[in-house]
């Protein structure tokens, strides 16, 4: 039995689990819109296509996606870990980070969410399921 | 504005979100015991620390589970990654999965969930959140 087993703080239990990549999440209502970076997402079911993500309670994201029912989650690339990082690290409460870091987005076709596709591989427009 | 973006079908609409490692979810009640492959796991808090894990209705792991409130995540590396693949594609329901792919387990010095440290990075026991 091999040994090399050591105990870790509670909080960094987590750590290893799913360390898959990082997403953006997008949001917009009554004329304000945000993106904040999330590490915690995952599916939760194939069909209907569900997925969870964490959102602190604190932030103005979770207002606006409240408000509005709907969010959108942009992946980004290696090509823009620093503005994942940059908008991971602000709120947008006071001010519009999009104009902040001349980030180009348009609505999206279904649900008018924030979409970043310059530097992203992929995004999905999401309901929020109460 | 670059346009390399093309509509995929609903159900691989996840396949871009966390795909990070998969776990190896433990269970044991009653005499009995299992372990299933999870691809959808995320820490969902720091502190306390909470996990959430995606585990069909329909699973042997989710009985066991729900009769005694825990389970343990032991995280595979890559040298495991086929015995990983074969729990994770039969059914622990009709036969112990432990004994026919000769997995060394020991129960847990907290829980008494079955922990795989042979071939895995590390793990955790888990209590479930009702």
């Amino acid at each position: 039995m091999t040994n090399h087993f050591q105990p870790v703080a509670l909080h960094h239990a987590s750590r290893l689990i799913n360390h898959g990549p990082t997403v953006l999440v997008t949001s917009a209502h009554g004329g304000r819109r945000n993106v904040m970076a999330a590490a915690w997402s995952m599916p939760v079911e194939f069909t209907p296509p569900r997925v969870a993500v964490v959102i602190d309670k604190k932030t103005y994201t979770r207002e606006l996606v409240a408000a509005s029912g709907a969010f959108a989650l942009c992946i980004p690339g290696a090509g823009i870990a620093e503005l994942t990082y940059a908008v991971g690290s602000s709120s947008g409460r006071e001010m519009d980070k999009f104009a902040q870091h001349a980030i180009d987005a348009r609505p999206g076709p279904v649900l008018g969410m924030p979409i970043i596709e310059e530097g992203c591989l992929a995004w999905l427009e999401c309901r929020l399921i109460p």
